[in-house]
Formats: structure tokens, C-alpha cells, sequence
């Protein structure tokens, strides 16, 4: 395997250091988050409920709001019940559990400030426990709905890349590797940058370890982000995949981490979309299929649904 | 015609390729979108609902929260009279179509946690159905109120440019192909930057290709937009627009994309602002107007419905 | 007047280009807003509703809400009376202004989502009144309480400035030029970067225009505004205001444009702040006196009360 | 004491300027926040009071909206009941005391919007006042929700710093001093910089200023936060610390000042976080453990709460 010579910068390692890969890990996964497992955190960590509220699946998240809806209100309807059969003006309950039925939906009623008053709190302590209970239900609802707003409005980037990596024809070297991306959501992204870190494991002096080389590309910068955008790594003889083949790929668990950079013109915040392609991902001697088209009058259309369309080459 | 050489850049093209115009179409539209048509999306993309609530005109925002507003109380009005005639206390009604409508009420009552009370639920099923409302009509107004917030205040540049594009006289150079922009909001704007693209179609060996310039410009920078800012390309020596005539531009389809950053120091963001200026948009031989005067006090006083206000040159 | 050679370059000028100032106005405003007045807006514009809203005072910002709140229960009002007396039940109303009040209160009721249900609607027409009002009444509340939080939590730069720009006694000049400034609120600021720009008008073969000359200072950055911060600019060979004196100021009507850049660590957003001395605002030989000492345990203790504190020197 | 000549650049003192530190102070706490008192700020500062209600500790937000809850409905209740005996429909009370407590109640009910109904407001005073507290309710709570859920979701660094900062074994300067940081949140971060700058007393020509020496350091960037990340200051020639003792840094008040710059790839904001190194946290002579091992499938497991350890070395 002959890698060309080339100073180890660290700070191209990305963050993950010298540790060799083992058994086929990508160092990040497909959706940009880094693959490393986190324990020791304190017992009670404060500092990721926000972060986990907002980035739980909504399923979850729907889950986790209903129950602790149940749970509140069946909490005040003990708290009411207790207080005694007097408290709860116009619960016409005879059974104990037509008792705590009433104080249920009169805990639910208070809580969302709904209201209807057909059950009102009566004496001193029910109308107290029920003035704290609308204060709380106020606040917990804002919480709730803060959350949901924030889950709904949170920019993300929302890019989709070609499932596959190919070794394509290139004009001036012969030979490219390349792969496309495109938006999938309707904000205008200008002033996109991008960076391609090549990583594999090495042997020296008989030590594994990981190397991570930047690749050079056609073109690193975008001013907008219009169509789709098919991102070159010419394969010249600075690159250091130039004499590689499939198994040298394989046998040092080649990848590559893919870092986009970009803002998002409609809500105003730069975005950063991260991939990872392992080797198993790349296609050998294979060219991208068209994209776009145009209408009968000239304007360009972009079918979003081809951006992984290729086909392999014969010969 | 005779563009000078100049090694191109694949970089500067925006982001549209080299793709020749057609047809007489802008790459992008007054409005600073890119002209592209985008299909192939996948068929329920969440990815663009947060956007599309957010930007679609407020016409069509109230009639989709009116809408959602009505169809889910008749959903809900059905639900309360299959459970029963005897479901809500204090409705009266005889007729089905009378008891439809307490129900529908009833429903709207609830969901806008109002609960006047005049109604109420009775039994187990239709409180709990209640209790379910209320609490999903507080998160669903919690949405519709974030939204409505959101589109009410989102930053967003606000620049006019003026409606034409002049070639007028320009001290040293004789010439400069200039135009007009002004803020239209009162937030002030701060450290702007401008570029300006020159794009046109270009037959080179049989191929017709499009071309990306970035113009010279007198100044590409203010610290402060206090009055309206005039943009000048200096008709200079190294100017691809030199020796062009007007019939150079229409046949190549030219035109120019205006790019501009600047800061927001009312909302402390960064915002962008783009348009474009068609062959058609330029006034050959003209200047513009004055666009401020000064109060008795010597204080500037600029009048921003003047912005495009300019005159033909005789001769 | 001796100003010393100097190419100029049109991007110091802030935007302001090269009319003279007349009458003692200066460019910009002690809060940092530019002094230039704004005509010819469109009639209906609503690009600056948000802006207005945020921005206006406290008091407006009240009476607004309170005005608004009383017109809307005003015209449901008569919209609930002129659906006619059996509207609303639980009204004992016998007279028209005593019917016209009780609608009034069951409107506010309704807006607020209270719905006491001591008033309640009666028959179709007002039960779909009251269902569309709770519905408006809560987006429109959503409206007044995002603006209410929004005015409360805007971030906004709170840099108080000394009062006065000293000619005071400078180690390696002999005499620098000087202001201070302080952070008045607790947030933490870092990477803080400031501009001055020295602005006057000069007599150039018959034509008065205005010259803008960015000063050299001693410092132009700080990692942290922990302290004060004392700005010079010393008054060497290369300053403009070397042989300046007091009449050749104020004849030039002369003017310092102060520029600060800075990073709110609390809130996470660049911030900018901008102030103006005028001519008159300058004290001829004096130096600020300190404004911070140690207590007991030898941590150091600012006044930030002291600021504008100097003391002109004799001789 | 051995310090190597070099030329004293202003803009390095973090903003502290030349004063000695006494008495063991350091200038920046372990939470970052400078070391100074700020006095003299204008006795009704509303600058700060959305600052102080962000980050004051739960605790006292709880105690405060519940004072704030309490005391507005004690202001309310004796409106209602100073409006007289009538002015609440619905009220049973016969005493005093039992007539102040309907009227808390039913404002706790009018504020928070629930409106039971049970009691309602009867006559044209108390119906206004009950408007009018529903409608400040509405608003005051949105404050108080607002609030809630900004210091619930308020974007902040959460890095963990090991305790203490090690001369440690370094391969090509023999030692190095080293610390490791590593994230406590989930959030993703991106593009970190670090900058280390060393501070201590000098004694020079019989006066002692504090000097301040930005370290170079192996390593100052890493792409993505994805482990720990130990920071390296090589004691190379070149290094202010080279040849200083224990004690020399005990008697020069030496410290380490540590400024880390982010970004957030989860909330996309820049964040910024600090702290400081006191010469009594070095210790001499010791290496860290390694705080990360792998799981069965290869994949990396960081052991957070392994930060700390370290081992000192024998001889």
C-alpha cells in the first residue's frame, strides 16, 4: 500500500486522535453524529433534559407529555380527594371511585383552565390547592408548549447526499471519486463551504494508528445553493488514494467524513450537515445520471428524487 | 463580440453551472429565490412544513387556522353526540341537528380552555373526551400562536433597489454602469458588503456556455446604510462589459446578480439581501436624481420614494 | 488649518459620503442612531410594524394594549347586542346601556378565556361569535405577550460612555486623546473591538466636503470587559489632530464617531454600540481619575458611578 | 526568576490591565466570570433585570413567582372587597375573613383564567376590575412562562475541565503542562479554539505590574468535540514557564487563564466558555489516565467521569 508522504497535521484528526478503526466502526454516523458511546455522566444531570426534550422522537415526546398529563392530574385527584367528600362543590359522587373520577377531571379542568365551574373547589383548602394547581398548570403548559414550538421551528439542516461515492471519468486527471448533495428543505442556503477528510489506518513501525488526510477538491465554495451540487476530489498524483485499490480500502478501514458549512438565508443561522461514506460505499468505475431538465419555457427543474441515480460504466 | 480573457473561476458561478440561459430567463428573481423548479421531493416531507407555515402569505395562514379551527370542533362535536345524549350537561337540545350544534360549542368552549360551564361534560367518557381537548387545544394553540409570532417577527432584510441599472457618467473613467439602493425598514443596518455578478452566455468552440464575472466596484463596503447607498462599476479597461452593446447583452442573455450582507444591529443578525437586473432593466445614458435634501436645521433628509427617480442624458 | 496628506479612502466616510455638515449637527446621535430623517415611505408599510412595536416606549407600548383591548370588547360588544336580547343568557339586563355593559363583560370574558359562565351564550349566532372571539382573543393575546417578552428580553448593548474626550497627558506623546467606557449591565462581554473615526469638513479648492479619518489607537481590542476601558489615541506625528486646535475644530465642525463591536456572553450575540462626541464635548487638558480600588481581601472594586470622573489640569 | 525577554503586547491582558494581583485573588473564577465588584450602577437599573431573572438560581425564581402569585391576589382581593359586600356573585361569606378569602380566590381563578364561574363578578366595578386582571394576568403569566422556558432552554457550555493542570511527560520537550476538557452536554460541538494565557506579578525597576504570555500550545483547534481533549503547552525553549519553580510561581500570584471558543451544532450558536487555573491546582510530575476504552463491537466508550484522574509519577 503505497500512501505518498505528507506531514501529520493534528488538527486534521477531526477530534477523534490516533486510535486505529476496528471492525468496520464509521468514526461518524450517517447522520453526522459522532459514533462514540458516553457513560459517567453525574446521576442527575440537569445540564441534557432541554437538549433531550427537544431532540427525543415525537413519538416520545407525545408519550412523555400525555403521561405526565395522567400523572399530575391523578396526583390532585388524591390531593382532593383526601381533603375530604365536602370539597369539590357540585360532585354529586356516591363510591369512591365516582369520587375520584369527579376529582380527576377536576384537576384536568383546573390545570388546562378550562374551567367549566358545574365541579368548583369549596372551603379553604381545596380552593387553595386548586389556585396552585392553575398556576402550575399554566407554567407546565408553557413548558410543554415552549418545547413543542421548539421542536417544530428548530433549524436544522436538511441536506440529502447521494447514498453512494463513485470513482467517476474526470476530464483532466482521468479518474474522480465524487458523490452529490442537494437541499431537501426549501430554505435558500448561500455560501456553502465543504470539506472531505480522507481516513484510513496505517501501520508504522509496526503501530496502527489513524491518519487523516483533507482532500483537495474541485471546488470547496458555493455562493448558493440553487441545484444540486456534485462535490470532485480529482485523482491526481497529490491524492492519496490515487494507486489505492478496493481491498487497501477495506483492509484499512477506509472512510471519509464529509463537513458542510453553510447559512440559512431564511431563518438566518449557519448550518452544518455532516456524513460519513465507508468504503463499503464506494462504486467503482461508475458515472452520476442527470439531475435536472427544463420546463417548455427555459426554467431549469431539479428532480430531487434522481440525486443518487448513477450508472456503472462498462469496460 | 470581445470579452477580454480572463482565466474563469469555476467558483464564482453562483452555484448555477455552466449551463447557457435560455429563453430570456433570470437565474434569479427579483426577489433574490433562485429560479429553479424543484420536484421529486418525497411525497410527506416534514422537512418544509415549519417553512411553508412561516412563509406562505397571511391570507392563506388564516384560512388554515380557521379551517383547522372549525374541522377539528365539527371532529370533536361528532365524538361528544356518539357518546350520548345525556353527555353534556345543560345542553337542551332535541333535534339532532340542535344537539350537533351545543356539541360543536361545547367543543369550542373547550379547546379554547374558555369553559364557560353553561355546558359541561357528564359521565366518564365525555370528561375524559374533554379533559383530552383541552389539554391538545392549549399545545395546538400554543403551535398557531408560535407561528403567528414567528411570521410577525422574523428578520428579514427589507432593502428596495432602484427599479433600473444606468450606464451614466462616471468621473474617471468616463463611464460606470451604476444603481441605487436604500433601506426601506427602520432597523439600522451596519458593515454591509456588496458583490456584483455579471453573467451571460458565451459560445466558446461550437458550445454555448454561461460565464460568471464578479464586477470591480468603486466601494464594496459601508459601515453604516444612513441614507441610500449607490453602486458603481467603474467602465474601465478591465471591464468585460467595456465594449459590450446592447445588443451583445440581449443576445447573451446577460445579466447581473446583486449579493448583499449586512448586519442587523436592531436584531443583532446577519441578513442577506439579493436581486437581480435583467439587459432589459439598463437605461443607457442616464443619471439619478438627488434622492435627499436638508431641513432648516441642516439635518439630511432623505426621501426613499425617489430611489429609482433618474434622467436621460441628451446627446 | 494643517491637515497633514493622507489618500482617502471612501469607505472610512460610515456611509455618510463627503456633503459638509452644516449648523453643528452631528452624524450620528449620542444613542448611536444616525441623524438623518426618513420621507417617503410608503403610506401602508408594513415592514416596520415588528420594529415599531419593540422599540416604542414602555408607556406607548401600554396604552396601546389597553386601547386595543378595549376597542375589540367595545365592537363585540355591540355585535352581541345586535343580535338581540336573548343572546346572552344569564343577562338580567333590562335597559339598553345595562345590556350593552353585560356584553361588554361576557366580551372580555371571552377574549381572556376566562369564561366565568355566569354569562353565557345563547342560540347560534352568539355561540359562534363567542367560539370565533376565545380563538381570536387567544392569538391576539399570543401577539401582545410574544411583543411584552420580546421588548423585556431584547439583547441590547448597555455601554455607558464618559461624558466627556479628554487632551490629557500621554507617556510616549506627550498628549493622547482619551475617553472611557464601561459595561452597565452584568452580562459579560468578550472580544470587544472599537473604531474611532475623526469626521470634519475641509475646503478643498472652493468645495467644502466632509473628510473622515479613522484614528490610530493604543488599543484596539480587549478579551474581556471586566474593568473600565480607557481608549487613546495618541497625539503623534501621524495623528490629524496633532496641531488642531480648539477654533479649528469647531470651525470644521468637527466630530468623533465611536464604533464597538463586542460578544455577549450571556446571551450569545454579537452586539454593536455607537456614540458621538462632538467638539464641544472635548476638555482641553485634564485626566480622568480612577475608578476602581481594592477591598479588603484585595479584590478589585469598580465604580461604575465614576466614569465621566476627571480632573483639568493647571497650567 | 527567569523570564524571558519579550515584547509586552497590551491587547494580551485579557482586558486587566497592569495592576499586581494580591492576596491570592484569581482574576477569572472557575465559572468564568471576572473576579471584579461592580458598584455605583444606578440605584433603578432596569438593564439588568431580565439578566438577573435568567440566571438567578431556581430556587429563588420559584420563591419569586410565587410571592409575585400570592401578593398580586392579596392587592385583588381587597379591591373586590372594598368594593362591597355585593360585588361577588355566588359568595356565601357571613365574616370578614370568609369575604376576603372568596375574593382571593376568585382572583387567583380571574388571573389565571380558569373562571370556575361558582363566584363571578357582579356590578359594573367589580366586572372592570375582573377584566382587567384577566387581561394582566394573561400578560403577567407570559412574562413568567416566557421566563420558565428561556432559562430552561438558554444556550451554555457545559465543559467539564479536569481539577487539576499536570507537568506531565511530553515526547519531544521532555515536559509538558496539560489539562483535558470534555463536553457534559449532548449538544454536538464544532470548530473549537483554545488560547491558555499564563499571568503572574513582575517586579520591574521596583514596581509590580502583571504580565500576561499567551502559551503556545500543540494543538489549538479540534473540528468536532467528539471525546476528550487534552490541551498541551510543550515547556520548550520558548516557553515563559521553562525554568520557573514552584515557588516562583506561588510568590508571582501565577495563574492560567483558559478561554475556549464553540459551536453548538445542536442550538447552532458560537458559545464561549472559561476558566482558571490557580498555581495551586499544577501538579508536578503526574499523567492522566485514560479516560476512554472500547466496547465488543470496536466502538469507543468515554468514561466522563474519569476527567480528573491522574497519577503521579514516582522519583
Amino acid at each position: 500500500m503505497s500512501i505518498r508522504k505528507r506531514k501529520i497535521n493534528p488538527e486534521d484528526d477531526l477530534g477523534f486522535g490516533p486510535q486505529p478503526v476496528i471492525k468496520n466502526q464509521p468514526l461518524v454516523n450517517k447522520n453526522g453524529t459522532p459514533n462514540v458511546k458516553r457513560i459517567g455522566l453525574p446521576f442527575f444531570n440537569t445540564a441534557n433534559n432541554y437538549h433531550t426534550l427537544i431532540t427525543m422522537s415525537w413519538r416520545r415526546f407525545w408519550v412523555l407529555v400525555l403521561s405526565a398529563y395522567l400523572i399530575v392530574n391523578i396526583l390532585f385527584a388524591f390531593i382532593y380527594v383526601s381533603i375530604g367528600t365536602g370539597s369539590l362543590d357540585g360532585s354529586s359522587a356516591t363510591t369512591g371511585l365516582h369520587h375520584f373520577m369527579d376529582a380527576f377531571f377536576f384537576s384536568a379542568q383546573t390545570i388546562s383552565t378550562v374551567g367549566y365551574g358545574h365541579i368548583s373547589p369549596r372551603g379553604m383548602m381545596s380552593n387553595s390547592v386548586a389556585a396552585i394547581e392553575s398556576m402550575l398548570g399554566l407554567l407546565a403548559f408553557a413548558l410543554a408548549t415552549g418545547l413543542l414550538y421548539g421542536r417544530f421551528s428548530r433549524p436544522s439542516a436538511q441536506i440529502i447526499y447521494s447514498k453512494n461515492i463513485l470513482v467517476a471519468p474526470y476530464p483532466e486527471t482521468g479518474k474522480g471519486i465524487m458523490f452529490r448533495l442537494a437541499n431537501l428543505r426549501r430554505n435558500i442556503l448561500i455560501d456553502l463551504e465543504i470539506e472531505i477528510i480522507f481516513s484510513f489506518n496505517e501501520t508504522v513501525e509496526g503501530k496502527t494508528i489513524r491518519r487523516f488526510y483533507p482532500l483537495e477538491l474541485e471546488r470547496r465554495k458555493v455562493s448558493l445553493l440553487t441545484m444540486n451540487w456534485t462535490i470532485v476530489h480529482p485523482l491526481d498524483d497529490n491524492s492519496p488514494l490515487k494507486e489505492m485499490t478496493k481491498e487497501d480500502l477495506e483492509n484499512s478501514e477506509a472512510g471519509f467524513a464529509v463537513l458542510l458549512k453553510a447559512f440559512d438565508d431564511t431563518f438566518l443561522q449557519t448550518i452544518h450537515s455532516r456524513t460519513w461514506y465507508q468504503y463499503k460505499d464506494i462504486v467503482w468505475g461508475a458515472k452520476f445520471k442527470p439531475v435536472f431538465n427544463r420546463d417548455e419555457e427555459g426554467r431549469i427543474v431539479l428532480d430531487l428524487s434522481k440525486i443518487s441515480d448513477h450508472e456503472v460504466l462498462g469496460g
